[in-house]
């Protein structure tokens, strides 16, 4: 089996104005599809990043994966390493931490990572098995996942965007109602708050009414690190026992080491342990506790299932963190953490927030808060090519080449900067 | 694919009066051997010890894997989990250190990775694709192992022996001598001698002596600890500047890190750091700096390849430890090292020790050191019927069921004891 042809396909999917800690999410976020095509016939799937660095990336490797071997994941890598292009200066520097996908230190990951997962599908497309099975075999069938609130604007100034049936969630009521929405639509068993975007008190109450409206949900709070260590513990002091984790509140390993001791909150991070380096410094530095993975940026499926061996090793929980993405990003996690023993809590995902898809059959279904594995080949998923020429359109018309939270927040607030901690 | 039967036989393989830190090799070594039938006719094979209580594990998994597919991994760990047996309170303590397998808290992982390669060789088989290639793509078809010398007796005083082609090697010209056949026969670029068993000083002038005579060949000592903190250090500075790295000269990891602490040399180990506990104490105590894995008690193929990449982030060298074994063994072992990019340094195997054989076509070759690996589907080597039952026979026959290296120096030397470090 040798690969014939690769496609790399950018995308542009809605994406409602959800707030964070550097601003406001773009009426459009961006998207990579490539499908990596066999001899046999097979075609793998993927889906990564868009943002313009990732896509020159992906774009310089496709052609020299001619000829390979799915199963050559270290031949992968050979390509990766020898067609790394020039230094991503274009990366805006604002959007690293909140997006680990677009750091410069984690170009060949994101490549080799992007190309593994259609690898991995076409390996089990060819066996006619799940990549669950071929992961190792489901240790569970129905991947839970957890509500993921916004703040966010009832629409955006810019005419262009689609209407919003989700409205405005600006205040604890708001945010509750956007809870009960999302619980009864999905059925999510745990809650998590995206935060750093207002002041961190009105946040915390927030979450204090989640509790109230919903005290059996394991909840979470992710200020993206925008709030300084004194504001990280002080904020602690209110938390305390409501928290199932408390993500990143603070900036860099050694603030996340030191809010530990103070506080003896479980920390979780998908911003100060995105590579082995900073694995290693952790183990060291006891930062976090808890290591929000993502095959995106940590090397693909096998990569992720080695990080799973080694937080075991070392004491640290595992779950998933996302960013915007539609439904084969979202059957890579799924099948991956099927097949992760140790991935024990509910995982991250925007999914409920794209109203995009680019696979047949429309939305994947959430239920009871879990996407159900069958054992369909692979991914499970095949590509509408309509849907997909569709978006790639809306990708070519947007303009947007690269996210830009800070900017679009200026369409809405003039005086906006960029501060970090901004709390 | 379903697993319909499966098949575990131990057999005893002729070995010569090899001298070690315990005492002397026994006449015969013990294997199992594992076959793994699938619904459409395949035959997965591997080899592990043959010991009792591994022996006995692997029975009481055997038929809790019919019905299983071999893909799912997941599946064998929980099979294997749920029949531990009784505790393995028959291993003599006294061979533990010296066959890290025979240790008990390594049970599920000896067990797990006995079968996980018959797995992954169905896999492959199924695939029509080499093990290497399923284990992600060979970066080097050529596989280096070491000369893997050792103090020897000429002959048995058991009359059963077989006669033995290597004769006596005690000297330092007979160990010169043993190290030229080896490399005359086999290629071998690098050089490992088993110390621990004559007085270091002795076996230190060995080590200088294979210097000169191979001033280009990379030197390696390994006295399974049996040198006492003070001698360790001692050696080290007669040993400085010739060795490759110094392998367990010394017991605990604590003693290996004050040794590497007052000698600045690299240290390896297959005895302190052999399951995720010790590598996790040795991130803090920097005992060793080179793991030799076996994925033998290191829970198969994939495991290994998960701790390779935790030997990457954690700035550890790799190379591969071997016990008295087969061609099955052999090749697990070639197309793993194949298939890890940082496994640098060459393999340890006692291959060119064991005349026995049970794959068809006899003796794997190993010319220019290296074992050459082909894209024959699998390990890519068929089990010889008859010669399996020949050994097996021999199993039956020879009555050993536990390696006892001690009670076998006592058929040399009545007054020999266990003592730890001797030296
Ligand atoms: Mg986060
Ligand atoms: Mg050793």
């Amino acid at each position: 089996m040798k690969i014939v042809a690769v496609r790399v396909t950018p995308i542009a999917i809605s994406d409602p104005p959800l707030l964070n800690a550097s601003g406001v999410h773009e009426p459009y976020a961006l998207r990579s599809i490539i499908e990596v095509e066999t001899d046999n016939g097979l075609i793998g799937l993927s889906e990564t990043y868009g943002d313009k660095p990732v896509l020159d990336a992906l774009l310089r490797v496709k052609g020299r994966l001619i000829g390979h071997s799915p199963f050559d994941l270290n031949g992968l890598w050979r390509q990766v390493a020898s067609s790394a292009g020039p230094s991503e200066t274009g990366t805006h520097a604002i959007e690293l931490d909140l997006a680990p996908g677009s750091q410069q230190n984690k170009a060949g990951h994101k490549t080799f990572g992007a190309f593994e997962v259609a690898l991995l599908d076409l390996q089990a497309r060819s066996l006619g098995i799940p990549v669950h099975e071929l992961l190792g075999g489901a240790v569970r069938r129905q991947v839970p996942f957890s509500a993921y609130l916004f703040f966010k604007f009832a629409s955006d100034v810019d005419p262009s965007y689609r209407p919003d049936t989700w409205g405005e969630a600006l205040s604890a009521d708001q945010i509750v109602a956007q809870a009960r929405t999302m619980i009864d639509r999905y059925g999510f068993g745990s809650i998590k708050l995206k935060a750093g975007a207002l002041a961190p008190e009105h946040e915390v109450e927030c979450l204090k009414a989640l509790k109230r409206a919903f005290p059996n949900h394991p909840l979470r709070i992710d200020p993206n690190a925008n709030w300084s260590l004194d504001t990280a513990i002080r904020m602690a002091k209110h938390l305390q026992g409501d928290l199932d984790y408390y993500e990143d509140p603070t900036p860099g390993l050694e603030g996340m080491a030191e809010l530990h001791k103070a506080t003896g909150l479980p920390l979780a991070t998908n911003m100060v342990v995105t590579n082995m380096e900073e694995f290693r410094r952790n183990v060291t530095l006891n930062g976090v506790q808890i290591l929000l993975s993502d095959h995106h940026y940590w090397g693909g499926l096998r990569a992720t299932q080695s990080l799973a061996v080694m937080c075991e090793t070392f004491g640290l929980g595992l779950s998933m963190h996302s960013n915007s993405h539609l439904g084969i990003s979202l059957m890579a996690m799924s099948h991956l953490a099927a097949a992760v023993p140790n991935l024990t809590y509910a995982c991250d995902t925007h999914y409920p927030w794209q109203d995009d898809e680019v696979i047949k059959g429309g939305k994947i279904a959430i239920e009871n808060g879990c996407v159900t594995l069958t054992d369909a080949p692979g991914l499970g998923v095949e590509l509408d090519r309509d849907a997909l020429a569709a978006l790639h359109e809306q990708y070519l018309r947007c303009g947007i080449t690269q996210r830009d939270d800070v900017a679009q927040m200026r369409t809405f607030r003039p005086d906006w900067t960029r501060k970090k901690p901004r709390y």
